[in-house]
């Protein structure tokens, strides 16, 4: 049997790990969202906290700028994505499975059965997220949502070509904040 | 007790049509969709069919040029804009309801308390199911598809300000071709 999987594109503070976890969970399969920063970190020789960042900074900006220059070749962050690209591509081969970012919905376009979600929430719910989860200073908190969502827009747009957030690229959307964490994590459960 | 409003933006042959009066069905609430051009109409004293087109096009296009100039003061869109803006407020103060395109997700923003969808297939699925359901020709319908999709984004745009189409502007995003019109009346009527 082909297997089935759900990748999980995010705005950060919106929960969509959280319902990454909690949907793999109740349906008994793994969920990918840090090991995958792991497995990238094994297989490049580089640091997991550089993996966590560069997914998130199109190439030119960052610190690809200090150490390659694109018109001399493949930048860094290219060379992580292709190692990202041939271990999502061999996860979803192996196994049915959740994957939280890491342009997985692109990555598996043509290549597996994938329910594609997309999490949302509204300013405010996601500041007030951060706040409480992820204990960020409340002052800056927009500030911060504003700079993440950007650059997560930024790369997935250089990489995919496609625009983030944009709801006909999804199967499925849901406002978290409205609906709540649960109700979320129900509906896919009913879908998978 | 407020009323409850569930608004549905849709893709033209998305089936958000069929969507919205089966759900309305289900919950024994009425769905406003021909509806409401019949009440415009009634109002402003223009054709129907004038209505439903005018509904697709941001004034500056269609016939809005050869009658009127927006220099010289509202044009028949902006007069129509307003009387459908009524409409739709007095119809949310008085009932809950399922209300069917007509920008209402944004008419009733801060008037309501309302769940807004959107609903999207592929381009394949909808050309498939305009030439099974209101019988256009094969040959035409993929055309025919980009230039109503852009008209209702136009229009949208022209009077909203808003990404017709953008995730976070919608509580739950649906795609009607890869989970079934059924999936998602029952997803819908899950949640309100």
């Amino acid at each position: 049997m082909k297997n089935r999987i759900i990748t999980i594109s995010r705005e950060f503070g919106s929960g969509g790990r959280t319902i990454g976890r909690k949907l793999a969970e109740n349906l008994g399969i793994p969920c990918y969202d840090r090991e995958l920063i792991q497995q990238i970190a094994l297989e490049s020789g580089f640091d997991e906290n550089y993996i966590k960042d560069a997914g998130e900074y199109a190439p030119g900006g960052f610190l690809s700028s200090a150490f390659s220059n694109r018109a001399f070749g493949p930048t860094n962050e290219d060379y992580l994505w292709e190692i990202q690209y041939k271990i999502i591509t061999d996860i979803a081969q192996r196994e049915s499975c959740v994957i939280v970012g890491r342009c997985a919905d692109y990555i598996l376009r043509d290549k597996a059965d994938c329910l594609k979600v997309f999490i949302h929430a509204s300013m405010n719910c996601r500041a007030e997220r951060i706040v409480k989860v992820y204990g960020e200073q409340e002052k800056s908190a927009e500030q911060r949502l504003k700079d993440k969502d950007k650059r997560r827009a930024s790369y997935h747009r250089f990489y995919t070509n496609m625009k983030w957030g944009y709801a006909p690229n999804y199967h499925i959307t849901l406002d978290s904040g409205v609906l709540g964490i649960d109700k979320c994590v129900e509906i896919l459960q009913n879908l998978y």
